[in-house]
């Protein structure tokens, strides 16, 4: 009951703020830290929660354990490279990846809208089993809930997993040390334009694909090369620039990026370019950005590019001395800039 | 990749039955079912989830674990006795509890749609941390999605949820024995009625309140009394009469109950016949049926009746000897009928 003693009658979100939910708060800027740290975090606060991690890690009974949930409402449902069902799937072992666990089980939670063609349960049901399937899960669990036509949109899922983290290893925002060298696993920003092609009926030479895949393997081969392993966080929602902000600020080190490092398809460039996107924003649904030890750059670089799901990685910038929590990026020019989060959403429902 | 091979491109719900969703797929009874087994377990099939128990057993690195999931779409967010809030940390802990684990850490899913009040979100989060306290959970990972206005309904809550199972206990169908006694741990139909009576306006001379509650600690109270127990669940969608209706099919053995001895207030009642309702079949949130040892059953009623939330506890039945997975019951006139699932749901979105 220790925490019920902090409750109090007032929203902490003033009303004089935001009366009601918007889509921001929901897009992985600068609102729904807002919802998640005043709100959430100021009801339900624990030392799991508080790490403000991809998962929560838990031991139980002497072994240790990451945990973690998310909801997919990603519209359209089907894309260019993956649909809502294999989304589910690789958003949560990433998820448990990005613990430094290896993923083992999954839950399936469905918010059915009445009406859904059943053909497309049943399509999206086989995407989320091929995608289990290929990322060594089980789907051991479930629930089904109807909502009535005009409440849902075809399909929410939601999927949480358990994974089971190694004898001593400690990954998170909390193990980031000056000097850390600080790698992407691919080129960004697929995931997002891919879904906003389709939104948007664009057209280009050759179809942008998600990037949408399950990266415990890469992750998995990192641990398996002897690389210090840090800290890791998938870019989805608010993509790269989210990512390394929200690690930078709770572990309250400088993180320093090279823009010209960062690796951009040119068609995903030229994309952003036609939408007036920044790709540092964009949602990624296969990428991840690894924070490892100073000397372990290269080898870890060398590993990722070794890997199918690594090919396009680079190493994009440190951690500097400062202890300012702010991500800093030298551009093509020259000039350095701090990067922040955005205050809203770029792109609605993005998974 | 083994359940890849199983997957066929024809829908196993046939077009000509139900080319679409309807809302009776999410009531419990037996179109839920089928579409759990026919698509669900067609897809995922594995033995955790075919165990078909409110929640997975698991094994991981000699922990035993149980593992659950539930999404809450409750219309109204608000009724007497409870909340959206509250029930989905009853409803999850309950779950947890059924498979004879302590309930320890559950997760939170949020799917708001634009345009919710945040001081009514704010009021369902207060609630879900106060019945998260009184359960003795932590809530330590959590995920908040955001859907346009027109596309959810307020706010639609995931609680998935772990707990930690005794060393050599297990409680499922499977350990249904001929001879066990059949309880229920108090009055039935509540929630329900509750539920139905906000909707429909109804009046009464004293308002109907939910019996939504966690009832870990009147489980607790029978392993710690030393009760054999066997198998567990709660009577959610589709109440007392799918709960036995799945025991008994899971476990392939006869359940046999006295319509006599199961509880039901009498404004229950009162309200059943006004709206039509069989109360064997109105939802309960904290309400549980329990198949103990034949020898234990005078012990577990008395446990039960000494606990806050088995006040109303009653021995309702026995198991056969009879191999054919049916439940049946004696009327209050001496006939003997079969119990079966209701073919769609009586309530839409009662939890």
């Amino acid at each position: 009951m220790t925490n019920q003693t902090s409750f109090s009658l007032t929203c902490p979100i003033p009303i004089s703020d935001y009366p009601t939910v918007q889509l921001a708060h929901g897009g992985g800027g600068r609102l729904m830290n807002q919802l998640i740290e005043r709100m959430f975090g100021a009801a339900f606060g624990n030392p799991a929660l508080d790490a403000r991690h991809d998962g929560a890690l838990l031991e139980m009974a002497g072994t240790r354990l990451a945990f973690t949930t998310d909801s997919f409402v990603v519209k359209p449902r089907f894309f260019p490279g993956g649909d809502i069902g294999s989304l589910a799937i690789h958003g949560t072992v990433n998820d448990l990846a990005m613990c430094g666990a290896r993923p083992l089980y999954l839950s399936a939670g469905f918010v059915l809208e009445e009406g859904l063609a059943m053909e497309e349960l049943w399509r999206i049901v086989q995407s989320m089993q091929a995608a289990a399937a290929e990322a060594g899960v089980q789907i051991v669990t479930g629930d089904t809930k109807v909502v009535d036509r005009g409440k849902g949109d075809g399909i929410y899922i939601n999927t949480s997993g358990i994974g089971l983290v190694a004898e001593g290893r400690t990954i998170g925002p909390s193990q980031v040390q000056p000097g850390d060298a600080v790698l992407v696993s691919g080129d960004i920003g697929r995931h997002g334009i891919a879904i906003m092609a389709v939104r948007e009926g664009l057209e280009f030479e050759s179809a942008i694909e998600s990037d949408s895949a399950c990266v415990a393997g890469a992750v998995q081969a990192l641990f398996d090369g002897g690389v210090a392993v840090h800290c890791l966080r998938d870019m989805t929602r608010g993509g790269m620039a989210s990512a390394l902000v929200e690690i930078a600020s709770t572990s309250g080190r400088r993180v320093h990026i090279h823009e010209t490092a960062i690796p951009v398809r040119q068609e995903v460039r030229g994309a952003c370019e036609i939408l007036g996107l920044d790709p540092l924003y964009v949602a990624n649904e296969g990428r991840f950005v690894a924070f490892v030890a100073a000397e372990d750059g290269e080898k870890a670089l060398a590993i990722l590019r070794g890997h199918p799901l690594g090919q396009g990685a680079a190493l994009v910038g440190t951690v500097g001395t400062q202890s300012d929590g702010l991500v800093t990026m030298r551009s093509a020019i020259g000039a350095t800039r701090i990067v922040d989060l955005l205050s809203g959403e770029q792109l609605p429902r993005i998974c």
